[in-house]
């Protein structure tokens, strides 16, 4: 069947949905450690070093669940269209 | 007609799969320059003020793009059911 007839079913989306809560809690959960370093390390100095190495461990994490939402998207969408600009 | 019997279109999943791509873009680029001040401040103290302010500033605006996406996906999919676990 051709790319225009394909649907998929809302059981399949709420598995994307649930799949996409998980991520963006993990996600929101680093982000709120990186900001409570980052008011810290604006009053005391020494929080500066465990700031960046902090920034340095999770955002690679972060990169890495956003990229595999995005593949669990294309396993359902099929891969992303050329030509469709990204950013 | 029942939740069951919904489903999205193709086209549909394109386009929440191509908003996605813009999120993630643009999420990946705020956490590359977090890293690299992060970087910066282990050789040189004076970046931790700058990366400070910066994860302050550019976290907040990631949690933000991450809820827009939600919403997008909320429209498609219903609200999430009660009951599944989040994280």
């Amino acid at each position: 069947m051709s790319d225009q007839e394909r649907t998929i079913s809302q059981e399949e989306l709420v598995v994307l949905q649930k799949k996409f809560s998980e991520i963006k809690h993990s996600i929101n959960n680093a982000l709120a450690v990186m900001m409570a370093l980052s008011e810290m390390s604006q009053r005391r100095p020494d929080y500066s070093e465990k700031l960046a190495s902090t920034v340095l461990t999770k955002a690679p994490q972060i990169v890495s669940s956003l990229q595999e939402f995005t593949q669990a998207l294309n396993e359902k969408a099929g891969p992303k269209p050329e030509g469709i600009p990204t950013a």
